[in-house]
């Protein structure tokens, strides 16, 4: 249930056109539905601003199937994230109109088209091209949130011109989300360079002592660029959840 | 060099009243000054928003004071962060204006008092009463900057109640700092009763396995609730930085 | 053999009706058998309160086989933990009342219902759906020793009115097990809410900065709630063996 | 205000020795006290059975007496752990009837002595010498909660006939905290010869490759005796809460 | 070649039954062939105390066959450690000779069983049933060696007196081999029963909190037995090695 | 594009025989070519000192190619690191002329060969027969630089005599990679010989305490011997990298 | 009491001069002495072969005498390790006849010097000057245990020849004790040269990636030369247990 | 000796103007001299070209002292690093020619100035204020050895315009000593931008998840930048080394 459709229910019972009892059939669900394994939060946008999310990794497609379908029901969007291809196949199969990216590994269900109040536009940016399955995590998420958003990929710390070249790119955005692994100095750089904030994704991208991203976490961490915010590896989603709702106009 | 200095001097060359070159006199400095042992960073607030702070820590008494001085001389306000009780000493010395606080550890001088355009308050939240001075330290760089904040100290996990009594001032923040050590779980929790940006603080508060902020910092990387952001370990100076970027008007 | 099977071989002497030889036959067992790979330990029960319970993990199907023969044919309840599935197929070939549950991977043959004297009901909960396998791990021991116990499931930090729309549950058990991956804040909120014994159950659940558990491990370990008890990461079986302990009557 | 004070008034109330306006007089305090930078929580006995506990660590002298004192005002036992000599020195000035432990590094101060309704004794056993601030940190919190206990110190597993010539003792407490550092195997093996909850504690004690604990800390964690329960290192105050839950009657 | 070969050859020059030009023949090879992808050496009996042997792990099966029949025909015995299976029947094909063993993970080729004079029995020991691998590298390595040796297996701290029923096999032999996963105390138990040089060998036995080994490679570090020695995670073959050494007559 | 034929067409317009409008066709190329996931640089040789080289890991076979086709289109050589054999099947399909190494995980096509102007030859030393893949990595980056280099494998510290006996070759050369892996003390020995610089790569070469590299890694940045430089693990193309640039004449 | 002690009360008791009472009286003490804070142990040369060594970090001067002088009442000499300067002054304050070497941090008391049967002389090698404490600390110890040894000091592996021109020194010890911080490779080299057990004592020497000798303990460790044996970090005293239970005849 | 010191010597000897005897009173010293607690190698200069240097941490001022004064008496100058107040004190007693700098931390005395033959100038960049020491350290080490160096401090990635107003500087440069700390990507950055040999200098600069220059470290070991190199933590010394080596013309 979203924010707008619980503001029209209640606007119907102040005109009259619908008594309490009306109303509460409409609003009937508890706030959560309980699955037995999980509990599907229904109230989830009025409360934190975005819908319930359904993170699949470690999760059974049958599983992934049940969720979806309750937050289909109650007439919610649904995001899947870190789906395996197997379960977006089972999915789709019982909810065709479900869109599956596999390079950003999610599926998504669009019941009604979002449409926030935004600020401006929200920037992803990559540094290397194995990068990309989190940024486009990223992307797909401010997608699914119906926020503008736009991508600048491959433009890592040795090829600075390739950067350079679209530094007004860089200042005309709202938010900044920055993917990079390896050595993870891309935030660092981008810090220095604009006024807005700066959420740094590190990626398990590397090899060595790159520690499956702890390099690059460290990195970002420690970040000389004073502001530079930090979510965890490979984290593009938390990263797109963050940026949606500073842009919230 | 604010951005408001720079307009009026542009202003005036549009309006005839002042010619390129003594427009150039006014905008006389480099972007930097070169001290030898430090680059002064004189147009930094146009560039990303915020003055040059000068970070305390690993600095000479002598060499903050040249800083500060550099600073105060070209009309921008100094924040001091990390600054040990003697340096502080000394800086009052050559600047009586400047104000210390030695929970924070900050010096400040208001040279013109800064009235950004802001969308709210920011609340800053701490865990425990040890996690005081990088709460302080957040606080007083709001305070330099001059966005509105509040205070709400001693609300950790394990007492439910005290945080539940302060759920309206919860959300009613703009942007919410919340800084723990320990098991840092305080952000996690917060972050799934509002809808606001949480910018998640991990202190060096704890002994044993707690491994000087390292249990806070993994277990606010880690958090169930999507959207909480991170910054460095005690930072509290760069949680304020990237709350004041999210909070300009 | 169970305390309550000496007890009665030793009754039957001290009632005459017995002689020291007839008992010796009867106790024949030396405490350990020794299979030559492993020595089963037949008297573990007198000792520390649960009988011998067979690993799974690391060991072949016909190793699983010979210990769970060896501890049948001595009059024991055999538990098998972390079974794979075709250990679990080939135990059940040669016991085929022994009952298996993949998702715990745990597999069971109950000789003889244990009826332990208890002080209460123990509360297994699990902060997120993916958590399950180790919870339900816990489940299955506490059955298998016989200990009155509940379930809980996904009521995570990041949504706290699923967790205190449980809150009489939470404070009616006499022992808690809580299960969480991710940043592992739980048993510290719950800490807060009960005057019982709480036992953490760090899980491996999570990506990036959870490395494999350890976020939530060191979460629980500095958890500002005193008296919360850890376990090693993943280990349902241990927090089941402890929970039983403490709530022996 | 204990749980037997809370109950006495409500007594008053019903045998209408007490109006609820005067009722409410003497429950006068909010669950908490709001010192600004500390919230004294009045309720928590009543909530998770034992009362508030000041952490010295970190909080100044002035700070750790306003505390005592509220909580003293308020009828409360007061107990100080991780205090430091000269921050004890303030305390007795205050209150002279403080009893201040420099090796536990706790002060007491006994309002009304606590009588629970208890089990059995719990034994503290310390592995080394070395072990004995944190083993008489468990002590001194069990005295202060009115827990009968006893300590058997220097019984590391290097010298096994100093422990095994004090088996009685092991299998006669009712729970067991076993404070080690090194190689931390005491709760190990312990853990094998009684049925009885084993709390391990490991501490900072060692060099080189114990890395302040920590090699201890895994190695209890990883027992192979199951059911052994671990808190923080050098956590005495913990493990002794614990086990006061557990022994409670 | 063995020094025993050496000797002989010497000796005949010694009594003028060859010339140095036939003893240089004899002794023709250089101290290594160089097989461009590895030189084997011919001389490391001679210099430190045992053959050249083959570590399997990343040698393709070509590699190990292709050093196994240098070795062979220079007149030496072949010790092949960490051999996979496939490697294990490609060596086979060509050496049918060859002894394999498949829980070892050893195949060897005795050309002249080896009769060292040694100080007495070497006894390897075993916590768990799962550290079975690691020992019988351990006990394949000491039968390649000539050096008598027995095995005492499943024998954990967490149950004494299974240890204890076999007291007399630990203190009669001349050096200890003990193996251990999971918290890795049994070292440290053994070191204080025994006045022998005690070889503690951790294991990557264990789940979560274990780390792949490191939690009983730290315990054995720490050992409060003084005296105790480490050998690398896993590492049977290195102990078995030290242990021949310190065995020598 | 070289440098040798941006300087022939800058010749020419000098030279009047091209006008500029006709050398900027030539040039025509941004300094990249933006492929959506990539931008390829195509003036790295000019600005770097070598070109632009594919990292292949992460990459698939159909980015591969199409990164290799736009270098090859621009005149230049083409170098794809750590690829696997599916993707250098395709690619040869496309490029027939391309050599892949499967040891050494490389592809190179080479348009042009190099001739560097060169100071002297490069040593390629591996301590291990199992380091090989690193070393074969380093040595055919240098074979696609056009470096003058060797290799001298298999002398690890454990037989001093192998490395002793190729001493001349070491200090013959006049840049030497040392890659090792284990304890990774070979750059350590070399560097005390040798007058040159030492670049040391550690290999994941190892097993248990070797921590996927770690240790040698560790081992390497704390060498005794003033002066080696070291590369991340396994990273035998970075280590050419840098000798090639050392070795520049 | 000492081994030989005891055998001479025990053939006097055969011989009829020494009645069982008698005896007894002579053999008085349980094995060990309860302190309160410390068992001591009497008999522990009879059961490991050394008497009780007393670690004296963490101990106060008055716990270092009051155990020393129970050591000296029952006729054992006395070897505090690690002790501080002022327990030294105090300890020489009671018994004068005690040596303190400073660098070493050692102070032995020998009531009667030790004549142990042993195999041949122990080396002790330490790569630096700054390695001197922690190998002064096993050479100590071996003059205590009155095992014959010699020093070989400053021989780092980055400058071999000042090692070869030694190695007579070396192939000529019984066993080798060999102390190296920074890389800690001097084991390997070692271990390459001689056909005797290795002992290799990582030391806390070093800065930066040293991380307090962590790397030298890793490099140890994974020494490429079989039979390295490593104990703790800066545990001169254990190495030199290890090597005198090696080198007893 | 140096280098030029022999080759005159054995000038004269060709020249017939000294005998061999003669030659060999002036060639005396053996390689080393042996102090007992250090051996002084007189023969570095000739094998590794550069002469001994004296590190001085962990040494005392006595034994600084005795190894300056035999460098000095056998011709050579003398560089100790990480020397202390009072060390440097007490070696200026005894050689007041020597130039100690409080912030390099370094002690030079100079007895003929090196003039080795060079390719070009290294520039010694530091990214921060606090940086200064190491970058000092590496700036005094090539001073004493004599190479040509440039110093540009105060540069880091947050403020690209400070480091690109200085391009001409790096791109001059022969080689390139890059210190930084905090998330140490200027290495990156530099490597990105000029052809030469980048030498990173990660220093424990930062606090929190800094780690005392771990993250400085792993953030240079995988710089996106291929052909950067990395030395140990602060270890601005082992830079100039490795830098005037490959500079050696």
């Amino acid at each position: 249930m979203t924010p707008a459709q619980l503001r029209a229910i209640l606007a119907e019972v102040e005109a009259g056109q619908l008594t309490a009892d009306q109303a509460l059939q409409k609003v009937k669900h508890l706030p959560f539905d309980d699955l037995g394994f999980a509990r599907v939060d229904h109230h989830r946008q009025l409360r934190v601003g975005f819908p319930e999310v359904v993170f699949g990794e470690g999760k059974t497609a049958e599983q992934i199937v049940a969720i979806a379908e309750r937050l289909r029901d109650a007439g919610q969007n649904v995001l899947v994230t870190r789906i395996a291809p197997d379960a977006a196949e089972a999915l789709r199969a019982h909810m065709p109109a479900v869109a599956h990216d596999p390079v950003a590994r999610t599926a998504i269900l669009t019941v009604e088209r979002p449409t926030p109040k935004v600020r401006g536009r929200i920037l992803v940016i990559a540094a290397g091209t194995t990068d990309l399955p989190v940024a486009e995590e990223a992307a797909r998420t401010l997608e699914a949130f119906g926020h503008p958003h736009d991508r600048l990929y491959d433009v890592g710390v040795s090829g600075l011109h390739r950067l350079m070249a679209n530094k007004e790119r860089l200042t005309g955005a709202e938010v900044l989300i920055v993917v990079a692994g390896m050595e993870g100095a891309l935030p660092s750089v981008i810090g220095g360079l604009v006024d807005r904030p700066v959420i740094g994704v590190p990626t398990s991208v590397g090899y060595g002592a790159a520690f499956n991203g702890l390099a690059a976490l460290l990195s970002m961490l420690n970040s000389c660029a004073a502001g530079v915010l930090v979510v965890n590896i490979d984290n593009g989603f938390g990263a797109a959840v963050a940026a949606s709702m500073i842009n919230r106009g």
